[in-house]
């Protein structure tokens, strides 16, 4: 049989997932700088649980996975004669793939909120699964890494997050603008214009304004049955670069005065990155009700490596009502895509053995498994090559696998303890006791 | 609605993540130690990869994904009326869950044959899903821990094998025996009593000495066809307890002297726990050809903790012939329940935060963001109580948390610049600088 993956799905080999890892590990230790906690939830859901929460298309695009045993059973024969997709899908599936991270936590929330000391910061970096069209740099199983705070209303988060970005980019070597912005100032655009009952609609819009510009916001506003001048005002509002311009209406001065207090929060803290308000920035989903962000690179032509925002009401659903919470997320695999172009990764990535120990006869075997446990008790990663092959198909091996050095025994060299060790960068050869091996590797 | 978990599956919450990470980060440390690389599949394969590698059993136990879409659009009426379970799934799903590592692991390898240098050193931490009647102890969703050469069949990956289950447990602070055996003296055996046709079926039977005992087992050998006679070899066979006293014919020797080679080239590792060779140990899986593994613990009753063995064929069915392999395998979760009953956790595994910061007042929860931050940027993890809330409120979420320490501001402490800290374990206080927070807490 021809071995293939199942499509839209990938492998990682060991040097992707060590650039993986470093990816993973830079953000999940400043999470964790912040004092948020892992945690972790299955790859399978109830279908009620993911079911209607993420709109009809998010519906179609999730992972349904099939009854175990027989799962026709409970169906007469008339039933599936006449069956569409859609009918029998009750009947044999009640499990799906975890979609995102956000419904699995609030779930969570609501089902251990009396273990749970509030406010509840969590952090999650796990795969989900999307039924999506597979295209250049958008996979069926991808990873999220999602920090949220749950149980206070409090602007300290916000201002923690937007450090938590730039903390996070700044080590990763890779510049980003980090744009903010209010919920309540769309809110307030859409209330101005006596169009409060399309403010998600208007939302959704104005979050193109990159993709199709200023007419053609213009064109879909109108059709949406604003008149030119509610058109024009709005885009006109939106063009203000200063927080303090937004005070048209109740729900934009709510707005600024949150705003500008995140702000405030944060003026002892010196950005390596930079903070931008940004009133255009709009954010698809419909849950957010607070600030909003979204962060962009400023180097590499790509879209947004990251967003979030406040909500008031994520585990409603699961019958806790009245949790505020906020949250970012980072995206992984593009910022993967930054970092391999802009090949900006750190150098010990390369490093996947410090040593690997050649041996020329039978006898050097032995000794290489002496040499490598005393070396391996002092924490220094070392490989054996396993077989007397030929000198050169041994270094071969070790260049392949990258160890910094090799160690070659022989019949002189376990007579006298004394070690042949190379530098594969430099070419340096020395001889060394295992004392001098130690040290030279530790 | 009512949240709830699939059946089967758990949520891991921080300090369960913590206390797995532990045993992950354990475990990977030594597999790296050894030159063993991470390596990472999709949760989601083609069922043709997966189908028929497992047994019949298998098969049943895999989770199946409905195709997405209309997956019914090819089915028609009259097809779905006449359906059953079985003859249905291969129009409406091509795709399941992973079930172990190992099938995955030789795709790998067989679809990057040539990207590869062998031998192939291989870890994988993940998890797999089994449509398992869920019971205490086995879960739908668990995590696999394992390590495999490929490409080379050097009896010295056998010996360095060895050393990572003692290093691990050693480390892990649980006292285990690490069993070893070979296959070819059970196959041995067999040819002995002239049922080399039977080999599996009787290495199955001497898997289960330990449940059934010698009696049972001479019992099933006897139903079998063996005669009383042969069935009394084989139980005295398997008690003698040196190597060497297994020559009785050539399978037996060849396996005397591999296991003989194994125990040469470790003896100049001191073992922290036992190596003992057991020629009742069996293992049920028939893939196995060489040398085969088993650790069990010896203060806790539990079952193995981990298992594996040398196979000579795993890529051959995706058609890369003539590939051996050795591998070992960590119980994580059996680890789990084991530590958490002898509860021998490190106590760091506690501490979330180092410290939490409380305020006081409005500008004390401003001057806390300050505090935070050259703490934050000095690598040292704190939490800032977001709220103005009662002091009691303040001081018990930081005692659910496990913050080590609390530092308290005021306006005394914001206007001094001298900020008031306790060690929640000694209960002592201190007035300290930012520099000399910092010394504290580094």
């Amino acid at each position: 049989m021809k071995a293939g993956l199942a499509k839209g799905t990938r492998d990682f080999l060991p040097e992707q997932v060590r650039k993986r890892n470093y990816i993973f590990s830079t953000i999940r230790e400043v999470f964790s700088l912040f004092g948020y906690q892992a945690l972790e939830t299955p790859a399978m859901e109830q279908l009620d649980t993911l079911m209607g929460k993420y709109g009809e298309e998010g519906d179609k695009l999730l992972f349904k996975i099939l009854n175990s045993g027989d799962y026709l059973k409970d169906c007469s024969s008339e039933e599936l004669q006449t069956a569409s997709s859609q009918n029998l899908l009750k009947k044999i599936s009640e499990k799906g793939l975890r979609y995102d991270l956000t419904v699995p936590f609030a779930r969570v929330v609501a089902m251990n909120q009396h273990l749970i000391s509030f406010p509840f910061k969590r952090f999650q970096i796990q795969p989900v699964w999307r039924a999506d069209r597979p295209q250049r740099g958008r996979y069926r199983e991808f990873y999220q890494c999602d920090a949220d705070v749950v149980g206070s209303n409090s602007l300290v988060y916000e201002a923690e997050l937007m450090q938590i970005y730039d903390m996070v980019f700044a080590q990763l070597g890779l510049p980003v603008k980090i744009l903010i912005n209010h919920r309540a100032i769309l809110e307030g655009l859409a209330v101005q214009v006596q169009a409060q009952d399309q403010f998600i609609q208007i939302t959704a819009i104005l979050d193109k304004l990159d993709k199709i510009g200023q007419d053609g916001v213009r064109n879909v506003l109108y059709n949406l049955g604003l008149n030119p001048d509610q058109c024009s005002w709005i885009l006109n509002q939106i063009e203000k670069k200063k927080i303090e311009d937004y005070q048209f209406n109740d729900h934009a001065i709510r707005a600024t005065e949150e705003l500008q207090k995140v702000f405030h929060f944060l003026k002892s803290y010196s950005f390596k990155n930079e903070l931008v308000f940004d009133p255009s920035l709009a954010r698809g989903l419909s849950y957010y009700t607070g600030c909003i962000f979204e962060v962009v690179p400023t180097q590499a032509k790509m879209g947004s490596l990251g967003g979030g925002g406040r909500y008031d009401n994520l585990t409603g659903v699961f019958g806790l009502k009245g949790v505020s919470g906020v949250g970012i997320s980072f995206g992984a695999d593009r910022i993967y895509d930054v970092l391999e172009e802009a090949n900006v990764w750190p150098d010990y990535l390369d490093n996947t053995v410090k040593a690997m120990i050649l041996s020329l006869d039978e006898l050097s075997l032995e000794e290489a498994m002496i040499v490598a446990t005393h070396l391996r008790s002092n924490k220094i990663a070392v490989e054996i090559y396993p077989e007397l092959s030929k000198m050169k198909k041994q270094f071969a091996h070790a260049e392949a696998l990258g160890a910094e050095y090799v160690i070659i025994i022989g019949e002189t060299e376990r007579n006298e303890k004394m070690y042949n060790v190379k530098n594969q960068k430099t070419g340096n050869q020395e001889r060394l006791t295992i004392d001098g091996l130690i040290k030279l590797l530790s």
